[in-house]
């Protein structure tokens, strides 16, 4: 149960500041841009839920990957969008946070990479 | 758009080694574990999905939190469980985290804490 092994999964955490609030207050683009992040990194897409708190109240989704998962919460008000991207692949999923940007043109993109399932040296 | 302000949330990353095979292999109990840890921070779960893999094959799941998200992705194979808690309240969801090791017992627990939406100083 201890075997030193490879990490199991990759994590991206990114904010995205200095978005137009009309990109990321309505679910069915959340849920298009959400779906198509998937279709750059060639996952498999389960599930999608995304919840919208009406009319600029801004917009929650998660999409259940066969690799993990992907998630937006989104503030219209204050411009700004939280994503996370956790897929267990050999490669992390930075092209799905690229086609996110390339959406939302942020003024300014903060990206934290995680890696998980580290076993012990 | 760019005022500065507190972080919006907190994002918890907890990597849970060590675990019995049994314990995360369940759906219908891992469903039970997140949703009790959502009870630990209250807060309010807008939805929930668990996916199975199959037997032995593990579980992901996600709720979907009015104040965020929680996840999890199982390796009962390697007696691994990958979750994340993202809370945007003003303290950390720490307690969720706390319940599930007593669920888990894990013989090794390792937790990143990311600050979210932090403005530029």
């Amino acid at each position: 149960m201890t075997n030193p092994r490879s990490p199991l999964g990759h994590h991206l955490l990114a904010d995205f500041h200095g978005v137009a609030p009309e990109l990321i207050n309505h679910p069915g683009n959340i849920a298009r841009y959400l779906e198509e992040a998937a279709r750059c990194i060639q996952v498999t897409v389960l599930g999608c839920h995304v919840h919208h708190f009406g009319e600029g109240g801004g917009v929650t989704g998660v999409l259940l990957l066969a690799e993990s998962h992907m998630s937006i919460h989104t503030w219209p008000e204050l411009g700004f969008a939280a994503v996370d991207v956790f897929t267990c692949t050999p490669q992390p999923p930075h092209e799905a946070i690229r086609y996110l940007e390339q959406v939302f043109k942020p003024g300014r993109l903060v990206v934290q990479q995680s890696l998980r399932g580290v076993e012990q040296g």
